[in-house]
């Protein structure tokens, strides 16, 4: 008996069937802290429908899905209501992936998910380094009156990270005391060239990467709750990748996708394509 | 200090200040147990926004909007999370409403809150008679492990319903079980016919009103988050009115509009109508 | 030199020569005085688009229009900013129109620019009957500054009618002043059929019909910038064609059509519909 | 070895494996021969995600789903390009259920694809009737240079019925031979009613029931390539069921959804309310 | 008594109240002279609505819109229908705002509206320097038979301009002739760094500052009336900001917003952070 | 007789009469191919539409569409079903605009038919070079049982191209097996930069640009059926025409809008722009 629902659509190209594969996707269809406008619950299913228009060859990476065993594990069976019993079920989930052998990478669903499976993955790997591409610092302790809003995300990671080794690329808004801690704490990098700098020591030590698609510009991705002027195109998205490829990826998610907010559906081509290149970081990595 | 925040817009034609008011509007921008397509947060904005477009003038009722005085009170301050303490800010923001000698009008937000306003005004008024306009029973013991969710809405209403007196309007669609009850009750009126003869009997008896607007054929009100075909147009409604017309209206609320799923706006300015012909109601019983 | 501009669309099966034909179509993309959504200069454009995908065939008449010889003119060119040299503009187009010996059938645009047609058909039929479908009584003075707005449309008709003969179907929208001046005229008709009685002993006599498109439901007509619930189904226009097939129709006009508020562009479909029984009906008459 | 693909979503509470089951579902997603606009491609996908927020329960027939095993058997794989070898393929996959022992139920795609499933039904039951609910009589021998276009789906049809016993009810668009067919055929059953009648003395006969969407008014079924106003509502519908209801009906289909062209998705929940009524029918039937 | 109707939203943290305040916002909902698409008049209240979802604080200016003391004063009371009457309410209106010692901000609404700003301002400072972000040069002397089109606002400006200084940033659309009188004069600069060194003499001067939104790229905008590929990113925006840092801000406006073009809302997003740059760069300016 | 058909909307500026005409653009609304979204059907119409919205004037290349000459000779009537016989319509409507003396510009429509264009361009200029603008390689032999497929589109083309000259700038997406090719045959620019210098030794020679429209980013053009991110901005665009300004282009094609995926309409005016660009091109060319 797994904690997962295997209805509905599946990524492209992957197995029901984790035995054999190397990488393990799950959903976690949930938006209940978003306090302006939801919809992030229909993320994982509108990953999973446009993907199937994607190649499978990534031409960056020289790496394609099909030399690859991964799975589509379904979505984590939430249960309803407040945000804390949803990330211990995101905790319970991603510990049973990482049981059957798996790397875990979660399509949200809001961010607030994020600390569930940091959580499980730091009981394994204790110098798990957590890399954060985001719009917002989501360093709060507190908002509209629970802990585990999407708005404290970061903050609730934090908490169950041993390291402490957050890297939060290129934050663009939040309050002036987030800002504070961001430069005071070093946390901020710049810019990619920052990143790839700051991570050069770490060889070797397991990353999670999670993505709040919001770090990307409204123009590239406007299906998100809270859009912010001036973010990323996908070349940014790249560069990351690059840096990332010379590094050991245990584990990521891709959170904030509201696919009902861009008619166009390019915001879910981008979130699947994003998902591609990540299935493919932690198949590649031993 | 009143549990209300008044930022946003505001119905045609109502006062901020409720001195010297009949009538007092509020809305509850509340979604959080919405299990299929959230959104009905949005409903009271979207109500106020289209009000004013319509007449003042109900040529029906021959009444005008201009000849009573009548406050927007704008939103209840909720908290955020679970749905139990949404159901208490209501009641004590219904109780503070019927405090200031107005009688109260809810805008929703999704049925779950409708209790709290029941509870309220059955305080005052222990022998109220619930009349539900809804295509769902919402008689429900516990949904998606929650007793507050917005299909437990009437099981929640009945247990604060001294006289128990509940009479349903034409429910379309339920488990095997709510239909049984709904039948073996009596509380299930197969048409206005029906609902007229029923409360013939009750002149003088205080009423409530509750609107799930899904009691709408999905053809006149698309923008509801769980649409089910076979429902009622506005002529439908209309004589549900004239049955109110000769009763004592005392309270009432019209829930369930997510206006951002129907981009014609014209289940918004249904809404507003329904909010219209209740604000006459109100006002002119003694 | 005529007044239109023949760019743009062409509705299903018109030619552009008027010669030998007998029904002359025209657009006015006009909506000026809109107060509330405007949209409705997309009107024409729209109705001609989507009348490619009708049948050239109608059951009800078992008339076809294949049988016919009509022209579609194009759009009026009209002078920007205030509404009375768009309404002289049509008044000179209409008359254009009759000039070439067709009969005029216009398409909206907003309701405002009907009197400009009115006047022009009067003045060659002066015991004219006015037959208006709408939600609105449009029997303002004046509007937002303007005597001209839609809301006043037929005021200003009833200022170019000489026989004083308007007969308004059904309206289900206005000030109590407006119902006032409806029920004291003799000039509202509660149903097609006080419609059809009414009529009976003007045979032979010229009719324009004047047909705002949100007489209907907002179900069948969201696509119009002011909605308004309660109102007729297909089945209903139908019954006014068959009381206007003995009748000698000279004109008409299908206004307020705001298709860009209708994504799924049944709006204009009817839109399309009525047209096609008009040019039929107008047609047919000898 | 099937024909069918079963990757993507799934009918509410079906199951995958047809063994045990008594109605097999299976989705045709063609619309290559659409002329005016594309996607029914879309329509199965879209009727089987929004059946989840159906109830299983059928007040009408006071039937329930739990009660009832049936399979989604997934996908046609069809062949992509001219209509012909689709229909081919479609006639293949209706026979693999028929011999799987299941009663087949289509979910379109457009029209063309069900003179493949009639074949084979009919292959298995020479006396089948033939029912269908439309708002195009679809007569056409050949239509923009195709024998299989959808509006010569009942053309198709009638060559592969041994019978020859087809009812079209209350058509109401079509060309002018198309009507002069109907009415001398005797074909066209004007309402619910005369269905009724002319079905009276068939008890017993095998039924196919083919649901064209567009049979319903645009105003409850905007979604679809060619709506055509004047069409029927909820209630229509529930009468056929019933008069279904004393017949034993044996295959059908519910095609013409596009679901894209309905932003509000009560398209396809009215499309999915169909079909929960169909699968009780044919679970019904012994 | 002020010109202003206050009812509708409010600009995150705004008071209602001038008493006190440095900056004044109002909005101006006109579109009347817009020939493309309509829309504009929708802008104002979309800004408002979706301030809220921003955060008070600004990392690139350090200055956080809680320090500062601001007013949303509501919408100005414009007379219907030609535009002449429009731009002298707003002068009235402007006028009204810094009599009350107020410096104002105006929210669009169409860029014809800028010329009765500019007005009342340069009747305060005498020698403003006008700085314009726009696609367009909108030059023009006269457009579709008004000189007040929102294709005539920079021409319009220049006659109430004494200075005569006008700097027109990176324009990329005009006639040929607009593109020679913007060469020729001097005025159009080619980048923001052509800004900055044309400004540089400039130190203390008042400016005011015009955006109209269309300078943004399609990309980044989409909701606007005539946008125009080839336009900037925020990154450009925050470099026009730098400058005008070290400049005396002493009015602004913000224009050409069509929301409802951009059903994800991300062009009000954008618009709503322009607006909160510009009120933190007129609060911080002595 | 042409294979024309002049019904629907005109490119703004057009003469219908290509006497005395350089250029002769026409439309081919076809998406028979289309796996994914349907919908580039619509593309001729839209960009025909917004082009009633720009300027005539092309700062960049300072030229103006007022001193050309240049026909819209309406769509190819092309035959219905499978690609192959639209393909030669579309090569013998080439050869037509060729006859004429016209230098054709296609507006599609999917990718399939360029084929059929550069064969009739290739017949009159042998030693015709082709420039691709795209995402995807479309070098398949064969897709999803099609030789036709738009994923097979330049795999067609280089059949009918004598000289075998293709130059495909920064394709992003294929299989590995299409990467390969493209790099070991060296017809992959990484850049504009590359392409001017591949084609520095080719004045004079005779250029065919086919521009697929997913070329662009999907924040720029989000209206196209398979939206790759990482795509280009109008300014690389415009870096292309500066290239091709300086060369001899004889035909050129503008595919793949799908004008209905886009429902700001920001897509459509990209497309309408980069068709202003070529018509200047192909009109400036002696």
């Amino acid at each position: 008996m797994t904690p997962f629902d295997s209805e509905g659509g599946i990524f492209m190209g992957s197995r029901r069937d984790p035995a054999g594969c190397r990488v393990g996707l799950f959903g976690v269809p949930y938006d209940g802290t978003t306090s302006f406008r939801p919809g992030t619950r229909f993320g994982p299913a509108a990953i999973r429908e446009v993907s199937q228009g994607l190649e499978t060859y990534c031409p960056q990476l020289d790496l394609d899905l099909e030399d690859l065993a991964y799975a589509d594990l379904g979505a984590v069976d939430i249960p309803f209501g407040a945000p804390e019993p949803v990330v211990n079920a995101v905790q319970q989930a991603t510990t049973a992936v990482l049981d059957l052998g798996l790397k875990p990478l979660m399509l949200g669903g809001e961010h607030s998910i994020s600390s569930g499976a940091v959580a499980a993955v730091a009981n394994q790997h204790p110098d798990l380094v957590l890399v954060q591409l985001d719009a917002h610092a989501d360093l709060r302790e507190e908002w509209l009156g629970t802990r585990h809003s999407h708005a404290c995300a970061m903050r609730r990671c934090l908490e169950v990270l041993p390291s402490g080794d957050l890297l939060q690329l290129a934050i663009r808004s939040g309050t002036r005391s987030e800002f504070h801690e961001l430069h005071s704490s070093g946390r901020r990098m710049d810019d990619v060239q920052a990143l790839r700098d700051a991570m050069a020591p770490w060889t070797g030590r397991p990353i999670y990467l999670t993505v709040d698609l919001d770090w990307f510009d409204p123009a590239v991705l406007p299906g998100t709750g809270t859009p912010e002027p001036g973010g990323f195109l996908w070349g940014d998205f790249a560069a990351v990748v690059d840096v990332l490829s010379g590094h050991r990826l245990v584990a990521g998610d891709v959170v904030e996708l509201a696919p009902q907010l861009d008619s166009s559906g390019v915001s879910s081509v981008l979130a699947a394509k994003v998902t591609r290149s990540l299935i493919l970081l932690l198949g590649a990595d031993q």
